[in-house]
């Protein structure tokens, strides 16, 4: 619809039959009630919609995308909308229709004896996390917008964030799940089972695939034991090289309890002590690498802090790393989870920059690292590359600071150029062009450029067997071909 | 093809082309080298085919495809042939080619930074272990069949076994995977990455997919530091419920160190004492129930077996356990684990036995073992119901020896009512009628009768989306409709 134009016949009869399933309430069309709705926080991806839509649970939820398909009209998912992909936001067009699960906020069952609990899409992570924790149990999945982002959110984008290393992304958390067809039925497929070979794995299609196959409404997780013991250490090292060679002595030595493997370096370190309050170096010397490292155990006892102890004193013997800190109470250990977080926070006072979100196999990091600084330094003379994060997982944060002294917008148009430069070395290496954050809006052309025919075509296959009629989040994922 | 009819043309022609792919050798035609490759180890499926085709890599498997598609000639995978529920035993029919992968034996690489292997399906289980274990890594699959199953079976049942607790299925342990489609084009997935979200997720719709989607040709998996120390404990328990207390403890207890957690009934170990060489008894007081427990973990000095020590004894203190041995060597370790193996081996000297592989949540286990035994003994009077396995999974296996005495066929002709009523159990409680080993031949009309309308016609969904002509194993997982 263009600017301005009156909303056609069939969008009011539509609003007013979703009126009658959600209530007049839940049909939002007031233009500064549908704003948060339209544009996401970083501002990059903006849209229009002729209203949003929302359910209060699952059957109101099946019964909305029913009307919607009935009258061909295109569908919206939405979550906490803390996505950066521009995956929850419509087009331009404003003929998509928004489904806000957020209503759907119920924890439908905790489970301790099966480790499992039960939560609809509209849940907020953090909640969810104190859920199990008043159980006695882990729900590990933690990442910075936990505060708001919704549990339907982190199911339709396989959420990652800190703790993938030992516990995996949402993906592997997820047992089982609720799921609104896009004509509008429903699967039940709510399962809390560790076993189940009775044909495809349906929950595995809708998991990361951005709502564009369906809703999920509701998902049976996994949860854990929660730790007695967590140690959290600070070192100082060499190398990426050297940081992979130690997680290897790492995960052997503590029995896999490493939960946490985050690489930092020095620039980053330096850009969170200029810009963020309480940040300061832990260690005496300069180094050009950092890990932080964090440990899981079961035992108040502390036998992971000895083996934390001697692993570390042998590799400083060996000039594996050259200084560590173990932190000897909470405080420490916060201070330090505080500079590897302050390194996204600093980074915009430093001008511009240009993201990626890539994964490498764990052992071509140095590699990865190595090739893609000097290809970006090859391009933008004076860029600073500050290349953080989840070392254990191959996901890397190749994050470009804009040369100092250079202008803002000059640096920022070369964002797409140089993350095609830096997604051809990751393919090159047999990585992904986007490990945490999804396609959305940002990567569809990319996933078209880099991913194979077969691929892409199999992609087409399933969506076109799930929604032929490109209802449900049409042009997310997949380019919509019209 | 009838009985003794001469191989009709089309047959002879599209032989004669596959021996201009894999070389005359590789492609069996004469009937006692054929004979292996049409009945299951059991006896229970049986099939017939007019000939084997053997592939040597990745591009003889899909030119083989290419020309059975081009031919319309329904195709049957193959590898260990080791599954128990006929899924890679062609239908009496006669017309289906059969595709032995076990000339794909390749490891094709160890990357013990990136902690991953990349094998191709027709490796054996056990030797990747080895190869694994060469790197001082550990592959954590392990089951009955390991010395003989391929890597292709274990990907396309998404095996299970004595260590998902830890490490979970074979759909867990799988990172990436190469598969040649129904139509013969070749699907590189084959990346070694923890995090990658561009688009669906490919790998998991042919894992456990039992072939019918496509042929697995080769899969990068992961691996785990190998354990130095491993603790090995057999536990007498008053009931299944105290044993799913105690696992919510030993997990805790441990740091989610527990490696395997299995359930045995008395009467599963007195046949075993009765039948099998080099069991005994370890402990002095006679119990209803037992648990074998073993954790791994990363240091040889031993905190684990301190962990266990002190969860024991307060397990005692509260009677939650009666009696406990922890194993002071390998030898003893093995002893125990020699009496978990043996109730199967056992079970067969005791005459006609009818099995059930279910799950259910982990907190249901003990609902599941009353409810179903109830049930047994009321249709079977004498029945000897011999519950064991994974309850750390969820995962019982409810096998019933006939009542002393009993006539075999006239137990085991109960067989389908049986199973049937054992399965409404299972399902009520929110459980899984096939846990391990997949729908076969066996379960088809099963999982028709029991799995919902939407879940059904979204599995037919997707096998038309990859399988239009229905050739790639047809009639396993979904019942064919012609």
């Amino acid at each position: 619809m263009p600017e301005g134009s009156p909303v056609p016949e069939r969008y009011a009869r539509l609003r007013e039959a979703l009126a009658g399933v959600v209530g007049p309430d839940h049909v939002i069309t007031d233009s500064s009630d549908l704003a948060p709705y339209l544009v996401e926080e970083r501002g990059r991806y903006r849209g229009r919609a002729p209203f949003v839509v929302r359910p209060a649970n699952t059957e109101e939820t099946a019964e909305a995308v029913r009307l919607c398909a009935a009258a061909r009209v295109p569908m919206v998912p939405q979550g906490g909308n803390t996505g950066l992909c521009g995956g929850a936001i419509p087009f331009e067009s404003g003929e998509e229709v928004i489904i806000s699960l957020s209503r759907l906020r119920r924890i439908r069952a905790l489970d301790a004896d099966n480790f499992t609990i039960t939560a609809e899409a509209g849940c907020i992570l953090a909640e969810l996390q104190q859920a199990a924790a008043a159980a006695n149990r882990l729900f590990p999945l933690s990442l910075g917008a936990e505060g708001s982002c919704q549990i339907g959110g982190n199911l339709s984008t396989n959420a990652g964030g800190v703790q993938v290393l030992r516990y995996g992304n949402m993906r592997d958390l997820t047992l089982g799940l609720e799921v609104v067809l896009p004509d509008g039925a429903v699967w039940d497929g709510l399962r809390g089972l560790r076993k189940d070979n009775t044909g495809y794995d349906l929950k595995h299609l809708f998991l990361g695939a951005e709502g564009t196959l369906g809703i999920i409404t509701s998902a049976v997780l996994k949860l854990f034991a929660r730790p007695r013991e967590v140690v959290t250490a600070f070192v100082a090292l060499p190398s990426p090289a050297a940081a992979v060679q130690l997680l290897g002595r790492a995960r052997s030595a503590t029995g896999e309890a490493v939960t946490s493997f985050e690489l930092i370096p020095r620039l980053g370190l330096e850009m969170a002590f200029r810009h963020v309050e309480g940040c300061s170096d832990p260690l005496d010397s300069v180094s050009p690498w950092y890990l932080l490292i964090e440990l899981y155990g079961g035992r108040e006892a502390g036998p992971l802090v000895g083996a934390l102890e001697d692993l570390l004193a042998t590799a400083f013997e060996t000039d594996l790393i050259s200084d560590a800190a173990i932190a000897q109470n909470a405080q420490q250990a916060a201070d330090f989870w505080r500079l590897r977080e302050g390194i996204v926070e600093a980074q915009k006072h430093e001008g511009g920059s240009i993201k990626h979100d890539v994964s490498v196999p764990v052992s071509k990091v140095p590699d990865f690292i190595a090739a893609a600084t000097a290809e970006v330094e090859r391009r933008v003379p004076g860029v600073r590359p500050v290349p953080f994060g989840h070392v254990g997982d191959g996901n890397i944060h190749f994050n470009l600071s804009q040369p100092e002294g250079a202008e803002r917008e000059a640096f920022l148009v070369q964002w797409q150029e140089v993350n095609e430069a830096v997604h051809d070395i990751v393919v090159d290496l047999g990585g992904s062009f986007s490990a945490e954050h999804g396609l959305g809006r940002m990567k569809v052309a990319e996933a078209e450029r880099l991913k194979s025919a077969v691929e892409i075509e199999m992609m087409r296959g399933i969506k076109r067997a799930f929604d032929p009629h490109n209802l449900m989040n049409p042009g997310k994922v997949l380019i919509s071909r019209r």
